[in-house]
């Protein structure tokens, strides 16, 4: 992962901007820029990324160890600490040139610490640092696409497995844990997302994991996914079912589904609008009737986050561009009976969708 | 868990601090206030809780059913949902019955939704809901001490195990993957911490897992925590010996770090402050010579948090009161050798501390 450019062309954009620097407090933006997955804790870890001069790292000191540690070790990067009784904030603001004018905070930076910047440097206008991160995240370097690449991989070889484990008689929940360590087993290093939505649970498009026993004849969502060592996500969706025969109207609407999905996929390609592709899979959904049972958006963008830009919803005008990376997911619910989804993630190319998990959409019957 | 009357005991200190309301987005507080364990994510979820009226929870369409199987489902509360191409925030400033005035953002809350609720409430002022909640979150009540003690429990017996996976020849990695395991199965739902810190890795603090291979005669630093059903943390520290004779100066400081960590116990009583229990440990620890290898504070304040209020550390002159708990975890780190750790959790009584970890600190040899 290039890191040091990424952390140019941040820096470039933040001068482009008018901005005097980007403060990033521990999250997927720090990840981005410098491969540090640092702790969110109490204690402020801040990049500064300013837009004359050098980035700095401020961290606690019992975690420059860690920080060192991390990709951001090797960046040359000055790094920073802060003793128990220090103020952090004041080490922040001392390594900028001017203190006024304006700065830009994480999108994910905690209030606590967004006020105690402002208080920090009290002259300056603060915004959000999104508007100079996103364009950068939303294309995805050739890097990144390898990265989704083995995620995808590896998620799609734990839906494999997925006989070994969900079976009726078990609960969610014990389906759930076997899933957490066979995602770690697999190839994710961790921070995993796992639903195992049985019968009516289905219908929850996010339940996660309960003690209700799975039933024979029960479809069973499946969402799952995790983080790889090179901090990229995973995340896809398969609709099982725990052995018999499908409930009454099942059937219909997963054919539904199908297409629908398909079609969303089918419509990805440079120039497309994200609303666009949104449309393809829900007016599918609606003409067959299920347009009501289909209540959230399409997709999510993906990367060093599960969920990031661009979003696959009605009124997102977001052109599409060879790089971009999202989930595509429709799903049906029908309330206190049963529910679907299918979910792949795919990359924009020069002329289409690459799909990053390649295991088959159709309702598998354990 | 008695979550009306913490809702009820919030919305009076929210009028006595002379807030028009608390806006309160996943995480902490809104856990201790209602029980929902929210996913953290880029859909608004905000509990309103105005100083006049009724709370209300915001959440997105799709988590719903979500909101309504946690606890918060049962308190009576409005629950009004958003659809994905709705507006969150104009959602919560209707809740307000005056738009003026100040509102109070949750400590944890997103640089995003804070910017985001500040345009929609132009003219009120916004401030951090911490000043309100902190206090009532600080003193336990009996059901959160009997919590945190079942939670001590679990982690005690962890803890009891660590012979099945502490051992020369395996990764703290793959020690770390049992642990997670174990955590979980001895009595946590989820929110697992584990630093398995061995031989050198043992000098950083906050080191949590690496592929290093654990040899004969390793000091092991094993930082294990978890959160339970009912949402409260464990969090525990014991060092261990990976078999053979620990290195030359180890048990020295060994016993030095004991004396601190039972002289901080015995400093915990009523009408103590916080800085006066890290000095108990720290004089203990300066005096035998090791002032300068230990880096951190004391401990931390733990409820529905692993790291809160109070922090026993220098300058804070908190009051000690019947009901706080936090860990009393000193620490003698020496880079590029080893280091030692030892932590339990105390709840202050009427006259002194009732120790929640009840394992041996002495170093055990495995």
């Amino acid at each position: 992962m290039d890191f040091r450019d990424r952390l140019d062309r941040a820096r470039a954009a933040t001068g482009a901007a008018g901005l005097d620097a980007l403060l990033i407090s521990p999250g997927a933006d720090l990840r981005y820029l410098t491969g540090y997955n640092a702790i969110e804790s109490e204690r402020l870890t801040c990049l500064v990324v300013p837009a004359a001069g050098e980035p700095a790292l401020v961290v606690p000191k019992l975690e420059r160890p860690a920080a060192l540690a991390s990709p951001a070790g090797g960046l040359d990067l000055e790094v920073l600490d802060w003793a128990e009784t220090e103020d952090p904030y004041g080490l922040v603001t001392k390594q900028l040139s001017r203190t006024g004018r304006r700065v830009a905070v994480a999108d994910e930076m905690k209030a606590v610490d967004v006020f105690a910047l402002r208080a920090a440097l009290p002259d300056a206008e603060q915004v959000l640092a999104g508007a100079v991160l996103r364009p950068l995240r939303l294309r995805k370097a050739p890097d990144e696409v390898a990265a989704l690449r083995a995620a995808g991989a590896a998620i799609d070889r734990v839906h494999a497995r997925m006989g070994e484990w969900l079976r009726p008689g078990r609960t969610e929940r014990e389906v759930g844990a076997d899933l957490a360590r066979a995602i770690l087993a697999e190839g994710h290093r961790g921070e995993e997302w796992v639903v195992v939505a049985s019968g009516p649970n289905g219908a929850s498009p996010h339940h996660d994991l309960s003690d209700r026993v799975i039933e024979v004849g029960d479809p069973v969502v499946v969402d799952i996914g995790g983080t790889t060592a090179d901090g990229y996500c995973s995340d896809s969706t398969r609709t099982y079912l725990a052995g018999g025969r499908p409930p009454a109207g099942f059937a219909d609407y997963f054919t539904v589904l199908l297409a629908a999905q398909l079609a969303a996929v089918a419509a990805v390609r440079p120039g497309v609008t994200a609303q666009e592709v949104d449309a393809a899979a829900r007016d599918v959904i609606a003409t067959a009737g299920y347009g009501e049972a289909f209540v959230h958006r399409t997709g999510h963008g993906i990367g060093v986050q599960t969920h990031e830009e661009p979003y696959l919803v009605a009124g997102n005008e977001q052109v599409l561009e060879p790089g971009m990376a999202f989930s595509i997911e429709p799903g049906i619910y029908l309330p206190g009976r049963h529910g679907a989804r299918i979910e792949d993630i795919v990359v924009v190319t020069d002329d289409g969708a690459d799909r990053l998990n390649l295991r088959s959409r159709e309702l598998a019957v354990l």
